[in-house]
């Protein structure tokens, strides 16, 4: 039993924000050596027109063979419900809509509204309830920019409270919230953690996506555990960010994050040393992008014991 | 009113780390002008002998020009009796002696052994004692290696604990506990400065010294915050390490510090604009130095009100 969901967003968050194409093949052997590391859940790609991100053009190529893959929770991130109709072709297990709290980001990002945003998330959550429920992936809302926007600046706490309400009420199974621009600070993310639990119930918000653009990544982290946080997004190598908030890059790194939590003694079941042999997939791969980490660089502490070996 | 001190560590820590030598009229103008960017402690030197660090063999003239700016209170490290004669006779406020609760670390670091540092903190304090009230400085025993070491693994917190009382016995006025290897976790932090002041007394711990080694130096500093620390070392641009504790380099970086804290409500007295300025100064007076942080690299967010401005 693990105490902590880290959800591998590299393969999506990460290769969309980044020149480089990475090659079907490569993709599957990432996915595969971070399955075996004991990552259970990884977003592999996003159902987006080819011409917006042909980064991600195999997406459904890259379901298929990640669901080949026992134990692995394959998610994909969806921007309407013709995405969320490829995903359900494709068989994902898990679809995110992300809605982006700040409406002049939306329209920039996805050109919808707040209004139309929750239009197709009710066209999504028909979808989804017309499918027996055994192929019935799971449904969550990502609210992004929840603590700032690069283009907005603040970001109201009562705006991302009412879309999280609205969002559960159009059938979501739950929500998130992503720090899509590195705004966040550790107060921010207890109080509105807090908030939108209030609101939305307990089990309503179980994650957080969060960037680690001015240094305050795992620190945030720190915060999501103290108000009972289980499960954090996080990009192997730091790779990635968002390309539409610019300024706003570098997810938090997989390695970093999960050297943390096992020395602190939490168990993610992730295996450090394989996990850290990953980034040798990416760096063949990607010879031309920057790779990040402190875990990486300084190695493991000498005689270091893992929560997950216990 | 500040609610956290921030005790500016660069010139000291910074500097003894890296191979160039800045000119005393840099030294100045760095510590000029983060003080006049709100930073009211830095400690400027150490009174080690020049041959061994002789980037910080002008630290009595350091001293001497750091006196002469209003309210700040000038630290320095002192490694023996007569390091601490000599920040005596320059007038410095604060002494700070490193003890490293690992043996095998003190032995390599000042060729001591524990009974001998408390025998050379015993002289210091006989020192101290002898001058008037109105010219004692401050006298702070400094636990380093105090989360781990890199050529002992694992620190014993009983260790940690029980060196912690001998140095309040012997006579300091309080102690802080340093991450020297950036091994350190927040639960550790969290335990060990409970188990600290729970056998020193609350007000015997005020400070931590912090390193980013392994990227959790803030998350570090979180966990500080929630057990009451006030007081947090950090250095501007991450300039540093610990030279002899091999794999073990970089501080916490004060410009990502302070917007931390400042974002999240806490005011550290500092003007975040004029202190990534300081920068400047750094980038100008050691062009062949790598700086660190995320922040200045980021910028402050839109829209971004710090604590300090309320």
């Amino acid at each position: 039993m693990n105490d902590i969901l880290i959800s591998e967003v590299g393969p999506r968050d990460g290769l969309q924000s980044i020149a480089s194409i990475m090659p079907l093949e490569a993709k599957k052997a990432w996915i595969a050596a971070q399955a075996a590391a004991g990552v259970t859940e990884i977003e592999v790609g996003s159902f987006v027109p080819a011409k917006l991100l042909p980064q991600l053009a195999d997406t459904a190529d890259v379901v298929a063979f990640a669901r080949s893959i026992p134990n692995l929770t394959v998610a994909v991130l969806v921007p309407n419900l013709k995405g969320a109709e490829a995903a359900v072709a494709a068989g994902a297990h898990k679809l995110t809509l992300p809605l982006s709290v700040s409406e002049t980001h939306s329209l920039k990002n996805v050109r919808r509204t707040h209004a139309q945003m929750l239009d197709e998330t009710r066209a999504i959550v028909a979808l989804l309830r017309s499918l027996p429920a055994e192929r019935r992936p799971k449904f969550e809302g990502g609210l992004s920019t929840a603590f700032g926007c690069t283009l907005e600046g603040h970001v109201s706490p009562d705006k991302v409270v009412a879309l999280g309400v609205a969002l559960m009420e159009a059938g979501c199974d739950e929500v998130g919230l992503s720090d899509t621009t590195g705004y966040a600070n550790p107060q921010q993310v207890k109080d509105l953690v807090r908030r939108v639990r209030s609101a939305c119930g307990a089990h309503a918000l179980s994650g957080l996506h969060l960037h680690n653009t001015r240094g305050l990544g795992l620190a945030n982290v720190m915060a999501g555990l103290e108000v009972g946080i289980t499960t954090f997004d996080s990009s192997l190598g730091g790779l990635g960010g968002c390309p539409f908030a610019p300024g706003a890059s570098g997810n938090i790194v997989t390695e970093d994050l999960v050297f943390m939590l096992e020395a602190m003694g939490l168990r993610t079941g992730i295996d450090l040393p394989k996990l850290l042999a990953v980034r040798d997939i990416l760096k063949a791969a990607l010879p031309r992008e920057e790779l990040y980490g402190f875990t990486p660089e300084a190695g493991l502490p000498l005689g270091f014991v893992p929560a997950t070996a216990h």
